[in-house]
């Protein structure tokens, strides 16, 4: 294949070259030469990135439509970005996957960490399911998934739409099955001891979230013998870990019956169910109605969803996060421990930890700090790319 | 006992007394009324401390020789800082790390964010060793020891003088025995599945670091079927935590012949003296020497001493982590894994992660970030007190 295969896109002069050849992935819209003939390129395809000089950067996925107009494929212009390439990024995320883990639960493919930008796989045993959230990855779809199927040998390939950015790329959110059929009932995952249902097909869409579970298995260490208090449980995550390690009893809080339903049967399939309840509700109000009803656990968790999604929601959400450890700081024993969790990455761990421990403050307790974690290593990082690390928790003693 | 029985310290005018009912536990001399009569005070008197409109702040222990001249022990004024009270504090740092090992081998008591301030006490099975490095402990040592042999059952208790902090509280660095007799040869201590040997009278002082405990066990899932090496080695920290994980060999690097003879003993306990070697030798020569043999290996962790152990040092130290990172990653195999570390508290872990960066692209690689690991549980932190988290582990890919 020769250069000219390839449409060119151009840096405008103002901006530098050097970021992306340090291995900064995004190149915006604004710049690049924007002109009619970089307009007309449909979105998805490959294309050529040269600097204002011509020097050539690579090859990227090109998308008019988004803000981030080109995502980093390769920094070889000669490379042949197809089923063989994608065959290559996935051995290499599989053979660490492969090194982490004993069984084949876990996230493949961490997007640009990975080298393959927008795309997330989760793996769930025999099926995986492709979230596609950049144009050039939805246009290579049927390569991604023959491909995936030949690295994996799995059997059943789910495409999810769902995911935020795929409306940033202009792209439609229709779920489809690409490989097999999709699975009629929810998948039992095992992790740290427990059991966790997956609903990859209706539900949450995602089904199950992997980036907990170095954290699960961190705070089911402080759980033996104690009364565990799961606020924003979702299928159980911390709940059921807890409960596999020992845990006298644990209640799980989440505004969702069907995410509780999912953890009550987890629960069952442990044979934990006599010692696993259930509470559904908003979490703020449950959390406060406890606090009124003086209630006491020697763990309590709160793994909330993103408060601070954006920069104009940071202050917003961080009073959020601070509401939240007030809160469930009043529902801690005196020597117990507290989980606070946040996926906002806006909030830097700096910001996070300063509103947990204001919350902690205004309700009357002091904390040691034993643990601070992030997402599991089958979330890989890109460093250049500081918003990757959305993930934080903190552990508290009181 | 009555408020007279305590001499009173009070803050200028100009001090915040806010900080410290929030939990800061340091009362700088530059913040109190230093008069005569304050001067007067023996060090490591128990002295109330009031605020300048005469509010009690609690009991500190004073020390007019030092900087920190004032250290919280108890926002409590009528607490009775004595034998029950040092009973009290270490029964609830033991209940922490009971939870948390299943063998007694770990850091009891972590200063500050145990309620000690300015006392580490590690303890290796039956023996344990305290080093009280502010004047308030060492006034209250015969005590501390006696308490300490009461909730822990330990039998042999060690003074170790050596900590850098004693002489800016103008302590001797005299070493004793407070219980028992020293052991007469080093001690066997399990980690992660390895047998390190910790020398407690002689070598290293400390005998061993228990930070590293959940790092190691991070990167030995990395090294199975790999070549190890491991720069900066102690007694065989990583090395041996890797081969325990089945790593194929491990070459442990180190200038201290002491140190390595420990690891080659620890390996020997392992049954993987045939899969251990040592290199003796300043870490840069050696790791440019194998730069030069064009060396390569699955698994590189480089684990240095503080190369930025103040603020002046700084930029010179972040030079040195780069450097390390530099040489260090040139001698990972394609596809294999790279561990830095920095033990330096003035190196936060942006300006670390950014000196590692800068080595690994001037190594002419790229890396995915695996996994940011700090100083394990046994090592908590005062939120309050951002120097003690001073351990940081990155993990990348290369």
């Amino acid at each position: 294949m020769t250069d000219a295969d390839f449409p060119v896109i151009r840096l405008l002069p103002k901006a530098k070259p050097q970021a992306i050849r340090r291995g900064y992935p995004w190149i915006y819209a604004n710049e690049l030469v924007m002109d009619r003939r970089s307009r007309g390129i449909p979105a998805g395809t490959v294309v050529r990135l040269e600097d204002a000089e011509r020097g050539v950067l690579g090859l990227v996925g090109f998308n008019a439509d988004s803000k981030i107009a080109g995502r980093m494929l390769d920094p070889d212009p000669e490379a042949v970005i197809g089923r063989d390439w994608l065959v290559a990024k996935l051995a290499r995320a599989l053979a660490l996957r492969t090194r982490l883990f004993d069984r084949p639960y876990y996230r493949l493919v961490h997007a640009e960490a990975d080298g393959l930008p927008g795309v997330i796989i989760d793996r769930f045993g025999d099926v995986a399911v492709i979230q596609p959230n950049a144009a050039w990855a939805e246009v290579l779809l049927a390569d991604l998934a023959s491909a995936l199927a030949e690295v994996t040998g799995v059997t059943t390939i789910l495409k999810n739409a769902g995911g935020r950015g795929r409306a940033l790329e202009g792209l439609d959110d229709v779920d489809a099955v690409l490989l097999g059929e999709a699975p009629a009932a929810p998948l039992p995952v095992e992790m740290n001891g427990a059991t966790y249902m997956a609903d990859l097909t209706g539900g949450q869409k995602t089904g199950l979230f992997y980036d907990q579970r170095p954290n699960h298995a961190f705070a089911a260490r402080l759980a033996e013998g104690q009364q565990v208090l799961d606020v924003f449980s979702h299928v159980g995550g911390f709940a059921l870990a807890a409960l596999a390690q020992g845990a006298q009893a644990a209640l799980a809080v989440d505004g969702s019956a069907a995410a509780l339903d999912l953890a009550r049967d987890g629960a069952a399939r442990m044979g934990a169910q006599d010692r696993f309840a259930t509470r559904q509700g908003d979490a703020f109000d449950v959390l406060t109605a406890m606090g009124q009803e003086e209630a006491r656990f020697g763990l309590v968790v709160c793994d909330p969803p993103a408060f601070a999604p954006s920069k104009p929601a940071l202050e917003a959400g961080l009073r959020a996060y601070e509401r939240v450890a007030r809160l469930s700081a009043g529902l801690v024993e005196e020597g117990g421990y507290l989980v606070l969790c946040s996926c906002s990455h806006v909030a830097d761990l700096s910001s996070f930890t300063g509103a947990c421990l204001r919350g902690i403050g205004r309700a009357g307790r002091r904390a040691q700090l034993l643990h601070t974690g992030f997402a599991g290593p089958d979330h890989p990082l890109l460093p250049q790319l500081a918003e990757s690390g959305y993930l934080k928790a903190l552990v508290f003693r009181l």
